[in-house]
């Protein structure tokens, strides 16, 4: 596919109006001002429109969908509680392969071309993310509260085939990422076996890191004042490339040890909102040099899977948090729903325009819209005034998967059905009005 | 108009699948679960979609598109010397009418059928809100920083006028408010000459309060400990129906008296986290029975003006804000979209699903939208999950102004085109580069 006569807003956030990009097979080859020489099959008229590297959701539960609004308003004891671990007691394979596959249809509708989706329920999610096309980082996190070894947990036995048999699956399409809930779901002795685990295999771990206060402040009392952050360094977690999700109260030793261990912080603004969790100290760790990536969460603290509401609040949330106007601006925003992404998923050649690298793109129509005018700088547009539901083509490996309000790969109908049947079987079997 | 079997989502947040209404000259005439008897024109199917009372934007300064993305990322006081004012200074009536047609535009596609709007230039953002169709009350702030009375400034002999003229124009579609920018702007002298125009005239009082820490600060300094809604209140402003915008530093005396005057709050969530001003105090200002409407500011500080994003932004900021997940529920949301919106402008016949109210509405299509699935409450789904972009139709007065992308009475590509002319030439004049 030729996009012909766009405009282009790098990773950088950088603007570049009225270019060619040509994609061959699943990559970028050719950028330019100038028509290419090459043919590259059918031309997309890019007036009006523009491209940039498809977003990364960096830290999400796609089968939550299922859970979108059945748990509101409610303290994150009460909502965990009394609502999703009950709902989540019910849920099949199939209920968590149908809430996926909504999730997915979600993201891609608004751009996101690679998800790190962490969740149980054996290979469903992973099934639901081969037949769409997206790309997805998968991780089941173990929980543990007991003196098992790994080995012995039954999340061990669910991700141990996963990664002989679909890591790497399609190309490098589907990863498999080892998960570890957090620190007060699991003891020290599994933690230190999944570093091993991780440096034996390679592959990357991800987990849940400080998203509470009172989780934050628990582990010091448990760990002689270790926060979570010094804790799993400490037993060795960091030696593998990770990924630590929300990091709402990291400290600056924290914030040191991410910098220095190379760990991504994948922040999730609207859900800490939501929950009332609080604020990530974002500005800091970008200064430090962390590299920042976004995350959705999942639908039930959310309740969209929109990343550019993430990069928007990211963009100014945090500074009235600061109380400084200056800080995050959108071009960190844009890097932070890109390529900060793709690096925190270990995928060198995703989230950038670049000749050579993999063609995970997205295309907002900014025709008719009147809040893209005037235009001093793009991604200052995007970032404070965009709108997700903007989006009119999603691109995976070269391959379009969303485009003009039709999936290529999801039958939008049926996984809506499914999935309502699905939440409305369990909110049913928990005596629960179904208030539609 | 006859809408028929589409869901209702009333003011207070309360859903009715598959409902009949129908529409009358300005008004709604009927609302049932069965057909009316009565012709009323032409049938609008509403399967798959969603009507609503229309949103009121309860402060904004519409002409202000024209600075969309001018200045950014800057502290407060070098935003508005080194680039909002001496921008503001260049704006001829011409530019304030096309930057103002540009923001009632955009305001329609995202389902605004009312707006308070505070500007200068005399009549030019009334007169595009008279050609657009949209409601408005507008005021020209006065300032005042010498012993001048109130008759001796130019924004009262630019106001007067339009009170004497334009004020209930349309059947009351256009209402001229009478406008104190804020305490540090302005003199107890002319502050107090204002309440008496406004108690004389019967019109409402539209002013900034509180927006900033050092304002509120500044302003118990000056006089002796008074907070600005306390000078305010010692002046006889809140003798008149009034609105204070912002509110971010209100104390708990400040609630009590906007409670016993009945003051309504507009909430700035978005502008206030984009210049870092702070966090309202949203959940005390419900819970105390005060009226709080949402604003979006202009689209200097925001920087678009979809009031939904400030709908979801109160439903979930302020829990963080406060620390409690349960503050500010969708309906509450809602709420403050609509008919607070509404009271606070004076029109008690707006705002509101029920016979005999003003036809102001907005329907939104769900249909195709992965995030409106499932749907346990449909108020949560459209206030946590919903897109300002999925409106698909905006009624004032029982007019139609936009639907499917098409304006009845703005040429949006000329309108645009006129925003940009006037938006190139003044960054032109003041020598910064128009990065596009």
């Amino acid at each position: 596919m030729l996009f012909a006569g766009i405009g282009l807003l790098d990773e950088q956030g950088r603007y570049y109006e009225n270019q060619f990009l040509g994609v061959h097979g699943k990559k970028i080859r050719y950028i330019g001002a100038e028509p290419p020489q090459e043919d590259y099959g059918e031309r997309y008229e890019g007036r009006g429109k523009l491209l940039m590297p498809g977003l990364v959701n960096a830290h999400s539960h796609a089968a939550m969908t299922l859970l979108r609004g059945y748990a509101e308003n409610l303290a994150l004891d009460d909502w965990l509680n009394t609502r999703v671990f009950p709902f989540e007691d019910r849920l099949t394979p199939k209920d968590i392969y149908h809430g996926s596959l909504l999730g997915i249809a979600e993201m891609l509708r608004f751009g996101i071309t690679s998800v790190t989706d962490m969740y149980f329920g054996g290979d469903a999610a992973c099934r639901a993310a081969l037949e769409s096309g997206i790309k997805m980082n998968f991780d089941t996190a173990i929980t543990c509260f007991d003196q098992s070894d790994l080995w012995d947990l039954p999340e061990y036995q669910q991700v141990r085939p996963l990664v002989q048999e679909l890591h790497g699956a399609e190309d490098g399409r589907l990863r498999i990422d080892l998960g570890i809930h957090a620190e007060y779901t699991s003891t020290p002795k599994t933690v230190q076996q999944m570093a091993g685990w991780a440096k034996e295999t390679g592959l990357r771990i991800h987990l849940h890191l400080s998203e509470t206060k009172a989780e934050h402040e628990a582990c010091k009392m448990r760990h002689n004042g270790k926060t979570p952050a010094q804790y799993f360094d400490s037993l060795g977690v960091f030696d593998a490339p990770a990924t630590a999700a929300h990091c709402v109260w990291v400290e600056e030793p924290d914030i040191r040890i991410f910098k220095a261990r190379g760990v991504t912080v994948a922040c999730n603004p609207v859900s800490n909102l939501k929950l009332a969790s609080g604020f990530c100290p974002a500005p800091r760790l970008l200064e430090a040099g962390v590299n920042v990536a976004l995350g959705t969460d999942g639908a039930a603290s959310n309740n969209n899977l929109n990343l550019l509401e993430e990069a928007r609040l990211f963009a100014t949330l945090y500074k009235a948090a600061s109380g400084d106007p200056t800080a995050v601006s959108p071009a960190q925003a844009v890097y932070a729903a890109t390529r900060a992404g793709a690096l925190s998923q270990g995928r060198e050649d995703c989230g950038t325009l670049r000749e050579g690298a993999r063609a995970d793109l997205v295309v907002f129509d900014l025709r008719g819209r009147p809040y893209y005018h005037p235009c001093y700088d793009m991604a200052g547009n995007l970032i404070y005034a965009g709108q997700g539901a903007d989006v009119c083509l999603t691109m995976v490996d070269g391959k379009v998967l969303y485009r003009d309000g039709v999936y290529t790969t999801i039958d939008l109908e049926r996984a809506i059905w499914e999935a309502e049947r699905s939440a409305s079987r369990i909110a049913g079997e928990l005596g629960k009005e179904h208030a539609r």
